[in-house]
């Protein structure tokens, strides 16, 4: 048996561009702009796309106007549009404007999170519970991030216990997906399959999704560690826009094209259309006034195919 | 069983920055300046150092003064130093310069090997048999490469059949080991198991190297691949050095510490000290006027470790 004969047959990509990319360039986009770009991952055939974030437009003004992306994109056919929403607040914002999906987004590092969501991993968890508790009444999935799955920028390594306990509970209270993030991109895949090995000794495998960044040119090799355990959805971030300002060293989303090359490569399914999307980013990497990371996107299609 | 449970404990790192690296910079290094940059790699522990090549000066002048650089690397300690020897001239100076190991290189693809070497498959082995006669005579040892192992610039996927039959050739005519490249960094981990398994029923796994390129991001899952299948020598170009000017598209080689980042992060040895290759990969940035493209040597390792 050769890993690459486990892994699934069809994968779904859940894009973060306009969230995670976005939200961590010093250019702030109009909502047009956004749901302009939006629209185009759309049209690729992304099946699930973070939109914007419910958040303090003074601490991220370039997640300002979500309602208004979300206004401009009502009525679009294919992709699943979700939010980020950190709070009781955010959710009703988001209710407010008919957002069909959420997300939250808590840490496995307690130092992670302190600096990062300015509150400890159980208040963030307590203040999820009221998320859930709305969601629950109107109807909508919500989604749960874990950052620092792997590794903390401030106290090295994190325990695999402390994934554990986070998602059972995040399960528990309801998300119907856990989505394990390696936030500084130091991940390598043995710690990789250990983790999710760990993890679905308890939980269905089905529900975990993974989110590498690409710091340390990992992220793919982490993709076919994940695969081979038979997760099947895995974020990335169009053009490889963003990282984390929070996190001294991060930089890089896994990028959209990259990981769709490498899949479709493999013979994976994801229904989307790669250069479709490369299209979509280099047409943003223009509005940004920066080629954007991708090393497909830089490099395109190998010749004499 | 997990992916990553049937990889070897240890890999050989097979350093060819100095040569695969340096030949395709546009800056010409004196002799000096190259040795010094090998006698940094061979402290920071790399087993195995591509030197230099006996090639034309006047078509590959980065590689000039081959013979000045071995002479100044007598007495090296450590590693296993070699050279690229085109055919039977090329290793006439090599021996008379005392070089302990040669390597030759054709390709899979008799279009790339015609752009590339200016020559036929069928010619390039040819030639390579006068060299092996040589080096049996001077008890050398010989290294191949068959680029193109994958995919081809100009003529798109190449039939694993071809691999087949021109590695079976090599190894008949008495090479220790063929390095299988992926000259434009297009294959994706599928691809390389289904070529390693077809190689490995006729020939032995410990004769066969993987030579990856990043141009896509897919070099460190390619690895994996591969490691996966008992491959446990890897070629890598200190900073990502290098690439291939005769292949549209094609851009860095897998740097060395990205691949010691991957390998360390899953305990697999190799002897080698990553931050000592960094360091020399940045020295040699400085005099090359423009950053390396690793991306551990961007990022560095991760905080609070």
């Amino acid at each position: 048996m050769t890993l690459t004969s486990t892994v699934p047959p069809r994968v779904r990509v859940v894009e973060v561009g306009p969230r995670d990319g976005l939200q961590n360039e010093p250019v702030v986009l109009s909502a047009d702009a956004r749901a302009a770009f939006i629209r185009r991952l759309a049209v690729a055939g992304l099946p699930a796309i973070e939109a914007g974030a419910f958040v303090r437009p003074d601490r991220v003004p370039q997640m300002a106007d979500t309602d208004e992306v979300f206004r401009r994109l009502e009525g679009l056919r294919g992709p699943v549009l979700s939010a980020l929403v950190p709070n009781r607040r955010g959710m009703e914002r988001a209710l407010a404007c008919g957002v069909p999906e959420v997300a939250v987004f808590t840490a496995a590092s307690e130092a992670f999170a302190r600096h990062n969501i300015n509150m400890g991993i159980e208040e963030s968890l307590t203040q999820f519970r009221e998320v859930l508790r709305l969601a629950r009444d109107h109807a909508r999935r919500v989604r749960a991030y874990v950052s620092t799955a792997w590794w903390c920028p401030y106290t090295g390594r994190v325990a695999p216990a402390a994934v554990v306990r986070i998602a059972a509970a995040l399960v528990e209270m309801g998300c119907y997906e856990v989505s394990l993030g390696d936030t500084i991109g130091a991940a390598t895949p043995r710690e990789v399959s250990s983790l999710i090995t760990q993890l679905t000794e308890t939980l269905p495998v089905a529900i975990l999704a993974v989110h590498f960044h690409d710091t340390r040119g990992t992220a793919l090799a982490n993709v076919l560690a994940a695969l081979s355990l038979g997760i099947a959805t895995v974020d990335a971030s169009a053009g490889g826009l963003g990282g984390c300002p929070y996190a001294p060293g991060a930089s890089g989303n896994l990028a959209t094209e990259d990981l769709l090359y490498m899949l479709h490569g493999m013979g994976i399914e994801t229904g989307v259309d790669l250069d479709a999307v490369a299209a979509a980013s280099r047409s943003l990497g223009g509005a940004l006034g920066h080629p954007l990371p991708s090393r497909y996107l830089q490099a395109g299609p190998p010749g004499g195919a």
